[in-house]
């Protein structure tokens, strides 16, 4: 849970949601470790663990998600999804967030609004609003969702473009994390399917336990997508990723398009990815990191009843958004806020970030190993920062 | 140098390009456990060894290619360099060779017309024939470049689609390794330049040494690109890759486009990456492979005098293309023939794969680290394999 600055000062880790398990694993190292002794080779020279693992993989995903190709990021994850959802449906267009990011690479640059107006989105993206930031009750949360939906099916139908995917992070981590009410995607993913779009849920960052209910983000709304993306837990470092589907898109693109990724399912990459799934699953790690969620939203409520300063808590298992400033402060004196407190835990020794449209909401992803001890360190670590930024008392 | 097979049976590998230093290299694998032990972060974490190794690799290059982006693959370096050249050239069009490869990624597939049908071309690239395949001689080669290329920039600029950049792998790996005569590329570039797009060496497969006597391939033709990408040997096998480029495209678009890429420049990347261009520049690798190449051509060359079966011997450093089968044999059994022979020796234990536009040249790019008695074992094996398949007689 800490890294160390080169004085030897300890930070304790709220924010990084790569290292999972926690940095430097022995376990997982010594997977890493062990196979780079042995072979590091791709996948044209068959290796057994390989496919056990990539049976292990799709055996934690619902029934019908049962095809895995490896690449070595999020982002590659993400550009094969497209490549495969636009193959399948002869489509171009795309439906994401009004603030998603979803990677760096030309394709998913450009349908990722959140890299702001240097980075050209793509004429076939279209975004659509979700409830939360827009304050639509819970109640008409679903269909505020779907209408929006189908508003940008319209458009792209009308130009000729038609509907290759909606992309979705299931938790919407760079939209401010909003997570609630469970379920309220799934009209509007019923409507992509309709219209001949594929659904893809991004996981690279509510995957692998992270919301502590689910193995996977999207399990909380009660729907299956056609393809699902992984990428930084996966390895706990070591870059891996995976697009996860079902037969009939994976086929239709695998046996007719040449995909060939040298790096992509290598053997160091997947004996690590092993480690950390077997780690996850021996140690119930999501079961873990959910009951410590609650133990720090227990926490973070107590602090929100004696301040005006935090607007809001959202949380799914190890994931919090919390919205600082209070409703009446003008956005920039928010997010001046929200940086500030960022800074002075930094001083203080805590490690937390920033995320939302105006970048006033702190996000909160300890490594899903986090303890009690930890947590309570972090909530102290807040207590001062409020009482030095906004003048917080307890 | 060697691969075994579940039965303990090794087969020496003349086929893999990334592990250049030899499979688990002792030196490089406990770099990478060491730095793992200590700490696994991204580029978000300052860390000494990120800014010297960055220092060290843009030293291998001539003055003005002088900043670094790490990416983790060679398709996430095409595609980061096409997003470069586009944003400063603010033009959309690509020019490459006929048979070219430059990734996996939607972007970079879309400029591979090697993939095949299946994948559709980007309709703002265009493809140049190279002189070897097209049997124009060497006195010409220059000038029938330069003329392709002019050609290509004239229809973009009629269609404002602009050019862009023009992406080439100066040892034409995929269009069957056709390497001279040297120089023959510069006209061509000039020609590029003029019309505002940028040159993009992509030296994932002929960069760090493979060609002997170089450390990148675009030196063999006396040109300096604008920006050049790496991959594949970067790391002898961890994912790690690069752009590195001028000042001037590079600054204007990281200064304004947000890249972060989760995985690339990780410590654990840097320092593998660091412990093999260590290695490289050490026990003088390049030179090395330069002379055993040496000593392979001169042992093909003794076979090649023996049969009408290989029509050329093509190299730069330990990277070969021999084309298979007389030149009156019809395509077919040309391709037929290379398979052939490619199946006898891995038979023989011996493991070497096929290229071009008819796949009928074999394709040898042993690890750098290759010794006589493995070339004199690979000859061995190949003449074995010509007796078999092809009737011939030492």
């Amino acid at each position: 849970m800490w890294l160390y600055d080169p004085d030897g000062r300890g930070y304790l880790d709220f924010y990084n949601n790569v290292p999972s398990l926690g940095h430097c694993h022995p376990e997982v190292n010594a997977a890493m470790a062990e196979q780079a002794g042995r072979i590091s080779a791709n996948t044209r020279y068959l290796e057994p663990k390989l496919i056990d693992y990539a049976e292990r993989l799709v055996d934690t995903f619902p029934s019908g998600l049962d095809r895995v190709v490896f690449t070595c990021t999020g982002s590659e994850s993400n550009d094969l999804a497209l490549r495969i959802a636009r193959f399948a449906s002869g489509n171009e267009g795309v439906i994401v967030s009004t603030h998603a990011y979803h990677g760096t690479s030309a394709a998913t640059a450009a349908v990722s609004p959140n890299l702001g107006d240097a980075v050209k989105l793509s004429p076939f993206v279209r975004m659509v609003s979700i409830p939360g930031p827009a304050g639509v009750p819970d109640g008409q949360a679903a269909d505020f969702f779907e209408a929006q939906i189908r508003s940008a099916i319209a458009d792209l139908n009308r130009r000729g473009i038609g509907v290759a995917a909606l992309l979705l992070d299931s938790i919407f981590s760079s939209d401010g994390v909003w997570v609630d009410p469970a379920g309220f995607i799934a009209s509007g993913v019923a409507a992509v399917r309709d219209a001949g779009g594929l659904v893809i849920a991004d996981e690279v960052q509510p995957g692998f336990g992270r919301t502590g209910e689910h193995m996977w983000g999207f399990e909380r709304h009660g729907i299956v997508p056609d393809l699902v993306t992984l990428g930084k837990p996966m390895g706990n470092g070591f870059p891996i990723g995976a697009v996860v589907g079902r037969k009939a898109p994976m086929e239709q693109f695998g046996t007719t398009s040449r995909y060939s990724n040298t790096f992509a399912g290598n053997t160091i990459g997947i004996a690590t990815a092993d480690a950390v799934l077997s780690i996850l699953q021996r140690d119930q790690i999501p079961r873990r990191a959910l009951s410590m969620s609650q133990h720090l939203r227990a926490g973070l409520e107590k602090i929100e009843q004696q301040t005006s300063t935090i607007r809001a808590i959202r949380n799914a298992g190890l994931f919090f958004g919390i919205d600082i400033g209070h409703e009446s402060a003008p956005a920039t004196a928010r997010r001046t806020m929200a940086l500030d407190l960022v800074n002075a835990m930094r001083d203080d020794g805590v490690l937390v970030s920033t995320t939302g449209a105006n970048e006033d909401s702190l996000k909160v992803r300890p490594p899903l190993v986090c303890q009690a001890e930890h947590a309570d360190l972090f909530l102290a670590s807040f207590e001062r920062a409020l009482s030095k930024v906004a003048g917080y008392a307890s």
